[in-house]
């Protein structure tokens, strides 16, 4: 995934990163980042739930879904969040000026920001950078490159994900890029994520198609459980012809599900200062909703993940994590895994060689707890990272 | 609070605090608490919520609230939690014995636990040890000086608060004593408190008076949102003559929402590694529920939490951190301050000097962060504390 030495273009996009000047303190270091698509594209986005959402999250959720976006204008190192009107003002004007370069109307622009929060963007930047950026579109993998390192923050590794599929006889291909989730002093954490495809799908249906994918992925890891006011993916289509339907249109939902998921875990993966990514399985829940609710309570509990920070196989903040989600079940109803090793089976701990059981998460950077009730077919499929003092010390240095 | 020189004991109450031999590596220490009425009491009680009880809380649940309390037997050091059947029976044997020491029923004495977890308790220790109790049973201060030392675990400072009340020309003594929340290597966080009075009062009236004394303090703390297997809060009123009722009984409450407050506040400030008792004010909601909501989820970010620790006044972290408790407000109707600093004001960052902000911080243990919405008269105090490189590494040290 990370290592991909051809990407998968879809046709009729381009694509530009480059440093137009907001960080200041960094020269040469992309902070903006253009996607375009060359014919008008069904557009569909989800963002954050939190009621503190930033002026690019405000524009954008009143521009999707559409039928005719022309791309996504993306600036990092400022989230222009709680920034008031200005900050609408602001962003909308970000769409403007690609629009112009563009030659469409503000409204087919989506934005997208992450950085510091609370600061006013320099605009002036913009005023030459977003034509700047504009002249240098380009459909190369090397564009689509740099616009997918225009994105970063704190990540260590660019996120992306690409793959063609053969949906009734046409090769549709899909492209995805992330940044996330770390966030440093006053920064915020954010999630970004931009998916192109050049199938034809019907902005309603790519809504769906999107948000299905997210549940299962993006809304399935956790670093640290804030959430941020400037989450959001967004996915464009740009196919021409029949719109995808019924099983075709299904396969493709299910390879937009691929892509997020795929980018969730690369996310989990490179969350800060972490030294394990780890898997959480939750499996014979009543139904899908409870599963997913265990899973996120065990991965945002801050004793299981110190514990896998410690290289402590710890059955008892495993299964009490579980305990406290508010999804009643009966600690007989409860099996427990680390990888192949059983812990805790139908209620009671088993018999484990801890020295043996540590050493095997020591030498194991990806690692999966699996849960196993006995209550039904519910299930889910969480990823989350282990807590450490790396991860303290990014987060409480002061910077001005 | 901890420097009290003189407890107010109530009536009829004894005390021990013994080691009995739990804690074979650390000889003398205390490991074993009885507490015990010479009359009959009424008990109240509440325990953890978590699906994963620990046996004790299995025990103790079914026998109150009750009329004819006699006493209560804690051990430290083993928690007796996930130890199935065998751990039931092992409860039970605990109350028994002192029960024979007392010369009463066993289903009148009460039991507690707390430490490591999924271990048998070993129980010949107590074949001796609680007799050994029973026989230095003592209504001294000194008694119940050991009997709150022996509950602890990793406590730094034992948690006592104590007063004399006068209600309707008698005086009532409540005295109170508690532990947690702290947790290290395999162990569980876990937090016992133990208040008696020498008041009358109905078994179900004292119900009532603990759950609402509980609800304001202890259900106000938080020091990284895991929820223990053992929580337990037990209250013993043990006067004669007639129950109180009426407006008496509501001072009554009064009084142990006092005594259970500064407990669950010295809790909070001694959570392991942390350098900042954190209080959070909620004012202003639509009701109690939606501000102990939002405080709980505030109190509960690691962003937070870690911004405290670096001295960093990050409004955007305590703004979008009530943004994402699941209650409906828009930014406009927030104003936050930290101290007397305004930090935030109806949706909009106040100018502050950072420098200065962060100074305050660093300069003051004790930090309160107010949230004042324009919704309602709801409200909440809540106490937490900062997220230490420390507390990652007592809780990551792997122990066997």
């Amino acid at each position: 995934m990370f290592s991909m030495n051809s990407w998968h273009i879809p046709d009729g996009f381009r694509f530009a990163g480059i440093h137009c000047g907001l960080r200041a303190a960094e020269p040469g270091r992309r902070d903006l980042a253009l996607i375009v698509s060359d014919r008008p594209a069904s557009a569909a986005a989800v963002f954050t739930q939190n009621r503190v959402a930033a002026a690019p999250v405000r524009v954008s959720r009143e521009r999707v879904p559409r039928a005719d976006a022309r791309g996504i204008v993306v600036c990092s190192s400022n989230a222009n969040a709680c920034t008031g009107a200005q900050g609408i003002a602001d962003a909308r004007q970000m769409a403007a000026l690609t629009a112009t370069e563009l030659g469409c109307a503000e409204e087919q622009v989506l934005v997208a920001s992450t950085g510091v929060i609370g600061r006013m963007l320099p605009m002036q930047v913009f005023e030459t950078g977003i034509p700047a950026a504009a002249n240098v579109l380009s459909a190369t993998q090397s564009s689509a490159d740099d616009a997918s390192q225009a994105i970063l923050t704190t990540d260590t590794v660019k996120k992306v994900s690409s793959r063609s599929i053969s949906i009734g006889g046409r090769t549709v291909r899909l492209l995805g890029f992330a940044k996330g989730a770390a966030m440093i002093g006053p920064n915020m954490a954010t999630m970004l994520a931009f998916l192109m495809t050049d199938a034809a799908v019907a902005p309603n249906d790519l809504q769906s198609a999107l948000k299905r994918g997210v549940d299962r992925s993006f809304n399935c890891i956790s670093v640290e459980g804030h959430m941020s006011t400037n989450d959001s993916v967004f996915l464009l289509a740009n196919g021409a012809g029949t719109p995808l339907t019924g099983e075709a249109l299904a396969e493709f939902a299910a390879a937009v599900q691929g892509v997020c998921k795929d980018l969730a875990k690369a996310i989990a993966a490179d969350a800060e200062g972490s030294t394990h990514l780890i898997t959480i399985e939750v499996e014979g829940s009543r139904n899908d909703a409870e599963a997913h609710r265990i899973a996120k309570t065990v991965a945002e509990s801050a004793l299981v993940k110190t514990a896998f920070y410690g290289a402590d196989p710890n059955w008892g903040r495993f299964v009490s994590a579980a305990g406290y989600a508010g999804v009643p079940f009966e600690e007989e109803q409860l099996t427990v895994w680390l990888g192949d090793i059983e812990l805790y089976r139908n209620g009671a701990p088993m018999p484990i060689d801890l020295p043996t059981v540590s050493a095997f998460i020591k030498q194991h950077r990806d690692l999966t707890l699996r849960y196993r009730f006995t209550l039904g077919t519910g299930s889910c499929t969480f990823w989350t990272c282990d807590l450490t003092e790396e991860y303290i010390r990014l987060n409480s240095e002061y910077t001005t």
